[in-house]
């Protein structure tokens, strides 16, 4: 269960920054440098440069943590009961880790303003001052160091180990575009529509090639109106029921053990127009238009404009007002690779993007088509492969173990 | 759409602390004091001690925003768009709202580790140095202080506004408490009982009474080891299918617009045995001691002995091994009041409270009732009232529009 491509990349990293430990809280992070997605957000990582890393965990989550982390050292400390302490115990455990290790330079993450949940989506757990004061404490002379570009920057390119991960969430993701499709019909609101697919996404990815912790966020816009704006980082499912020929635009986010698919079909109820035809067919073939220009040692930006110039030689460039893409993997939306007009970014191997392109316009709907690609060596491959389309019946989606 | 109240209390605290203004980002934290709970996180509000506060929102949530903003005045910035540049747009906002205004004491959220989601659960918003770096350039020369303990101070005590809106949350609780006992029974797995509780409450819950966004996290333990550990903070839900005479434990967060509630109840597939009808009648009896001890004056302490003491002379004391309650609201958990042997709280008269006494032992089960309770001047009132049984056909729950 080791991943020891990860390891050592970070380890060369950390050299070059004379870096002596890493103490990262963020689940994300966490789950990155140790293998296990922590339940709660509790869990600290001591990350050094030599030797073993000892991952600080809440005793009741042993069996989970037991279940998926690397090889590093564990320490349980109370958490949750009466008579639990877990500053005083935390404090104490990175105290003893410390302890005759000179450590002169401790990287924190001192600047994530966007994070992803733990397991519990209902409440995050995150590093402010208080964790910065008991590490300027424990750490005591040492300096401080904000590692919060470095771990961007390593969390870019995936590792096979991780593209396996990825490949699993992205195949898990399309049950629920599944359900969405099966169920999209007139007189069906938003909120049905993202709920069955929330709950179809539980309900069968779970156990799937070895899935655990599984949950979806989805988000559907229904009607001309509601999708027209559906370019928006997130809409609000409503009560709203389809009416004959209106659009449905499925906005998917699903984690599995802490890895991130992010999806996005869109379909008609009943008969779609010729214009919603030749709209769905131009943002198709912008989407495999970006797909198709992506390799190692290409400019984002030229991804990004291959899907533009479709649209736009179609004559709807004003009505695609967003990016082409974003990387993802550990959380839902990372930092790197942007495919965007004034992107500096360089693909490379490994790299882990969405491919999203989109047309909106009021009074006539919003159409937008998301997989998510990882760069290979010899182009890019499409993980979780789905087919398009705006209406019909649609083909069987493979399955590993149904 | 005001809330007097609340604002006029804020503005006393922050005279008695000096402070001058405000500038929160954190969802829960906006909503508090603004009345609108951010799409993503992206919001910000800036509330003076003198004059109207300001909120700076992402253009595309103009609508949401108009339509629950109190008296707030409002500034948009372009976001998620091409050309958009969040973060120039958001110092210049706050620089023109500074100017000429002296404000030489500002407050911020230093040392918030725990942290509600926006409307996007899959994904938080944070402040960290980046934010702190912001406020250090345009309020130079203010003194930057840390509110944290200020603002979790003025959220314990909920306005009758702010009750009303928990109470909300709570009836449609419900609603997933009895979609969970309905579908428990011999074969169902508990990831099938959690995902159909969610799905229940989302498309259910939406447009009851006004609500708009309405999320559910359930987490469902099954069969007698898993529920042997349901006092863990977060369990995972699994494929394990009940079998007859195993309990089925339900752990339910819901957020209904911002405001949260917080529910347990536990089934048994099939018939109870007459042991299990013992256990789980003496939590019952706990939890109705523990409410009925509730009451303005009170020691939160003797709230938690109350309940403690029905368990401990049952026999059972050393199997509940957590608190019996705690402060929530605008969080899945608040600080205060805490409901606990050596908890310093007392209780006010607008407190909030889960009341959740449990009974756990690894082979036999576990058993928790969990209700939230609102301190009034009088004593107690439990928001969202249901039924309470270990197996059976359940009473009709109240509706108000169904």
């Amino acid at each position: 269960m080791d991943n020891f491509d990860r390891l050592e990349r970070m380890r060369r990293a950390m050299e070059s920054e004379r870096l002596d430990v890493l103490v990262l809280r963020l689940p994300e992070n966490v789950l990155f440098l140790s293998g296990f997605w922590p339940m709660i957000g509790a869990t600290l990582l001591v990350f050094p440069r030599e030797g073993e890393p000892l991952c600080i965990i809440p005793h009741c989550y042993e069996n989970e943590a037991a279940h998926s982390l690397w090889n590093a050292q564990t320490t349980y400390y109370r958490y949750g009961v009466l008579g639990a302490e877990p500053v005083a115990a935390i404090r104490s455990i990175l105290s003893d880790a410390a302890r005759e290790k000179n450590w002169a330079r401790v990287g924190y993450e001192g600047s994530f303003e966007v994070v992803g949940p733990s397991w519990n989506t209902a409440e995050a757990i995150v590093p402010a001052a208080p964790t910065r004061r008991l590490l300027a404490e424990v750490f005591d002379g040492a300096e401080l160091v904000d590692v919060t570009a470095l771990l961007e920057f390593q969390r870019q390119r995936k590792t096979p180990w991780e593209a396996a991960k990825l490949r699993t969430a992205s195949e898990i993701s399309c049950i629920g575009m599944e359900a969405f499709e099966q169920l999209v019909d007139v007189g069906v609101s938003g909120v049905e529509l993202a709920a069955e697919a929330e709950r179809a996404i539980m309900v069968r990815g779970t156990g799937y090639n070895g899935a655990l912790r599984v949950r979806a966020f989805a988000q559907v816009a229904v009607g001309h109106a509601e999708c027209g704006v559906g370019y928006r980082p997130n809409e609000i499912s409503t009560v709203r029921e389809l009416k004959a020929g209106e659009p449905a635009l499925l906005e998917l986010g699903v984690v599995v053990d802490g890895y991130w698919a992010d999806r996005t079909r869109v379909r008609v109820a009943g008969e779609p127009t010729d214009e919603q035809e030749r709209v769905f067919e131009t943002v198709r073939k912008a989407q495999e238009a970006a797909i198709a220009a992506i390799r190692p040692g290409v400019r984002a930006a030229e991804v990004d404009e291959a899907a533009r110039a479709v649209i736009r030689d179609a004559g709807w460039g004003d009505l695609f007002p967003h990016i082409t893409g974003h990387g993802l993997g550990f959380r839902y939306h990372e930092s790197a690779p942007l495919l965007a007009p004034n992107s500096s970014d360089i693909l490379q191997e490994g790299m882990f993007t969405s491919v999203e392109p989109g047309i909106y316009e009021l009074g006539v709907g919003g159409f937008r088509l998301e997989d998510d690609v990882l760069v290979t060596a010899g182009g890019a491959e499409i993980v979780g492969p789905y087919p398009k389309r705006l209406a019909g019946i649609m083909a069987e989606i493979p399955r590993r173990n149904d």
